[in-house]
This record gives C-alpha cells, sequence and structure tokens, in this order.
C-alpha cells in the first residue's frame, strides 16, 4: 500500500514537471530553465507544505524525487524542441496528479496534528502551488487566480470530503479513493462543460 | 492585556483579507481566487516573518486566523459584487492594521532573541510582505517598491523607534504605543500630503 | 581559511545588493524600494537554501550581513542618482559573487548530510535565487529564465564539479577553487563569446 501511494506520487511529480515545461513554452527558455521550471511546479507545492507544517522537505532526504522532476523536465524540452506538444494531452493525467497531491498533502498535514481547516489548506497547497510557482517564475498571472478553471475549487472539495470521511471513521483507504474521486470529477466536469464559480468582471480604473 | 493584542491582531487579518481583495479588483478573479488572494495578503508577512526565525508558523495552530481570513475574503467579494467598494474607505483601517503588524512582529522576533536590526526587519516583513505576496500574486509591481506610499518606511520607523525604547527600558505598554503612533502618524501623512522619500526616475534603456 | 571564506561570502553579499540595485534602475523605486530589493537580491539565495534544508537563516544570528546588503543599496542608489552606473561595471564581480555563493552553498548543503544532486542544486539555488527573487519583485521574467546567459549553469557545473573532487577525497581548499573557476571560465566565456543552449524559440499561441 505505501509503496504504490509511493509510486503513484513519483508519478505525479512526472506529469507535473511534464505539464510545467509545457505550459511555459510561451516563453523562450533553454534547457536549463526548463529543468528549473520543471522541478518549480513538480515539487513546489509539497515544499511549501512542508515549510509551512515545520516539517523536513520531503525532497531533500530522498533524491528520488529531483532527479524525477529534473529528467522529466529536460526529456520533454527536447521532445518539443522537434515536435509539437499539445497541452491537451496532458489535462487528464494532471486532473490526476491534482487529485493525488491533494490527498497526499491533506493526509501529512492531518497526521501532523494540524487542525481541519489548515489540513485542507495544506491539500490545495500541494496541489496548486506548483503551478503558481511556474506562473510566477515565467511572469504570468497564476491560473488559480483565473476563474473557470475550478482548480483550487476541486481539490478544496476533495480535501474537505477526506477529513469529513476521516472524521466519521471511514478506513483510510476508502476515504482517499473518494477524496480523489472528488477532485477528478469537479476538475474533469470543469474541463467538459467549462463550469465557473460567481467571479468579478475586470472593471476599468477611474 | 494578552487578549487584547489577540482581538486587535485578529482585527488586523481581517482588514488585510479585505485590503487583499479590493486591491485585486483589477482581476478577473472568481470567489476561490479571492479567498487565496485574501488568505495571502492577510498571513503571508507573518508567515515569512515565522519562517526566516524558524518558529512554527502562527496560524498553523491556531485556525481562527485563517478562519477570519477566508472568511473575510469571501464576504468582500460578495459585496463587490453587489456594490462598488472604493479603496480609500480601507486607507486607515490599513494604517492601524500596518502599526499593529509591524509592532507585533518586532516583539516576536525580539522575544526570539533576534538582533536588533534583524528585528526591525521583521517588523517590516510582517506588516508589508503580505500586500507584496498579493502583488506577485497578481502579477504586478509591488506597492511596496513604488515611490510615495511610505508604507515600508513608516513601518520600519516604528520598528526602530519600538526597538530603541525598550532598549531604554520603556516598558513594554508605552513602547508598543509609541511605536504604532510612529507608524500611523508616517503613514497618515504620507496619505495626506504626498510625502516622498527620494527616488530614481525612470529611464530609458539604451 | 575561514575568515577568509567569511570575509569573500561578505564581499560577495555586497556585490549582489549592488547589481540588485543597478538591475532594477528600469523601474521608479525610492531609497526604501531599493534597499529591499537589495537585501532580497543578496541575502534571498542563501535564506530559501537554509528554509529548504531546515537550517537556521544564516543573517538571523549574525547581522553584519543585512547591514552589509542594506548599507550598498543605500550607498549605490545615492550614487545612481546622481551618475550613470552601467551594468557593465558590475559583470565580473558579479560572476566572482556567482562563483562563490555556489561553492558556499554546496559545502554548506554537503556538510548538512544532502545527498549530492540535492547538494549541487543547493549550490545553483544559493547563487543564482537572490537574483530571481528581485526579477519577481521587479515584476520580470527572471533572468535565470531567459536563454543566453549560462547563469544557472555555470553554477550548476561548478557545483557537480566541486561534489564530483570532494568524492575523491581531493582537499576543500583545491576542489573549492577548481569548482569555483569552473563557474567562472564559463561565465566569461559566456559573457565573451555569446555562448547559448539549446533554447525553444518563441511561438505564437493559435
Amino acid at each position: 500500500m505505501d509503496i504504490l501511494i509511493y509510486w503513484l506520487g513519483m508519478a505525479a511529480v512526472a506529469v507535473s514537471a511534464f505539464t510545467g515545461v509545457v505550459e511555459a513554452e510561451r516563453k523562450e527558455i533553454d534547457v536549463v530553465g526548463a529543468t528549473f521550471v520543471a522541478v518549480a511546479t513538480a515539487l513546489g507545492g509539497g515544499t511549501l507544505r512542508d515549510l509551512l507544517l515545520s516539517r523536513h522537505v520531503f525532497w531533500v532526504a530522498d533524491q528520488a524525487y529531483l532527479l524525477t522532476a529534473a529528467v522529466c523536465g529536460i526529456a520533454i524540452f527536447f521532445v518539443m524542441r522537434r515536435r509539437r506538444v499539445s497541452q491537451h494531452w496532458f489535462l487528464y493525467p494532471d486532473a490526476l496528479a491534482l487529485a493525488l497531491f491533494t490527498v497526499v498533502g491533506t493526509q501529512i498535514a492531518l497526521g501532523w496534528k494540524a487542525p481541519w481547516l489548515v489540513a485542507s489548506l495544506m491539500g490545495v497547497v500541494t496541489a496548486v502551488f506548483g503551478g503558481v510557482l511556474r506562473d510566477i517564475l515565467c511572469n504570468e498571472l497564476p491560473l488559480v487566480m483565473r476563474p473557470g478553471q475550478l482548480y483550487a475549487t476541486a481539490a478544496w472539495a476533495g480535501s474537505l470530503c477526506f477529513i469529513g470521511l476521516r472524521a466519521a471513521e471511514v478506513p483510510m483507504g476508502w476515504a482517499s479513493a473518494l477524496g480523489m474521486l472528488t477532485v477528478l470529477a469537479l476538475r474533469v466536469a470543469a474541463i467538459r462543460y467549462h463550469l465557473t464559480l460567481p467571479y468579478l468582471e475586470q472593471r476599468r480604473k477611474p
């Protein structure tokens, strides 16, 4: 079980590294810039979670995470030099990575005795902060701030669902699976049906 | 006394959450984006201070802070959907929050045995970093970098005043009050009389 | 020997503070904004390294670093108000600071028992993150993301060289000197001959 979670986590790191570089495509970057973006996107969320919880940063002790993120970033960079890589290929793998990071982040925060609201935020942070960091590094408005993606929303809903199920003493395996399903369902629905939350329209300043 | 400081701190968090969302108005954001901005603005400064001092992050153990910031962010968001909220309403409450965060941040750093220059910077960081984070998230040039606000300057002066008074063995209550008054006086003067420090004019690159 | 390293580190902090303000010249900033940028550029890299390694942040205990960065930032600000300061004057001192920060960062990470790949990243982070932070604060695309500087690349090569030499039991002094030379040689070659790594050209989005 733990081994399954470890390899799923590694797969989520790989997917995030790919999407980081693909999203950064609009900028002129060289191979080191691409590695940088891949590592920041893949490890940024878990890093912020660990700093906020005063834990040891997860990839410092086990360098397999760093290696995976860097190798995936370099690999996709060279693929993208030869042929066009569409962001659409990664939409569903990315939703899966979002679901996985959310539940793993929430599990870790609960295990660290964080109160429930803080734990739910840690799930969201683990899942979305890598992307925020990528957008900040690329000097763009973070995706999570733009309406109509249900990105952070899906993560938050899944995280709260997981916490609620755990509070009701549902076993860890079931709670994790249902939390991940909630994230996936909401995110896929947002991609398919262009769902949006209420948002402010852009106004001109006087 | 401690209870007074606690509630004043909570009020400062609420005011920061409001100003965060009001300042972010120029961007199209949905309700989750607004909550994100509110939390980052209200808790960002204290979080960076705690990370730099190797303390436990203040809002992880006591989730009332996180709840206050999130609820205020959501509330102001729905108010702003219905009617125009002027930034001017928050100028003076925001100056008060600046003063409070400065003195609380400096107190905590001194209590943690930080040297005086570091402690004064921690006061400034507590007070202004939330706003810096908000501007980075919204992909704007941080307000603190733009001349003519005396924002960080007022915080720094108040922080140094508090440290000087404490070194002269003035009791905590008086030193805190005078430090806050210094911040308030400078900030209000800057708002009223458009004071500026010497600044570099923008030059064109060759 | 330790005293030499201490003073070299302080010199690197001073050079970084200068370049921070000179690079920020394009923005209208006042003296406090300049100090802010100088401190972030000079201390940002080492701060991130210490946070990631769960160490105490190096400048919190010894405020000479903070004082140096702030004084240099203020000094160069007033020089720049009177006369034009060219970025070119700082190209070679900055390359030296890059080399020094890289090797010191890697040393610290190895001493903290970080695995080799993590230690090499810590060297790069120590050397380049201050500049990344400056560019984020100034709302620009970070230099390290733009191709054709070999900035992070030079740091990474020097860091790996140092780690390899240490693994081969070369004494600390020689390994440090050769690591620094590697960084310097690559960076100077990049400045002189406009070397580039493979990079993605900017494409228009459909």
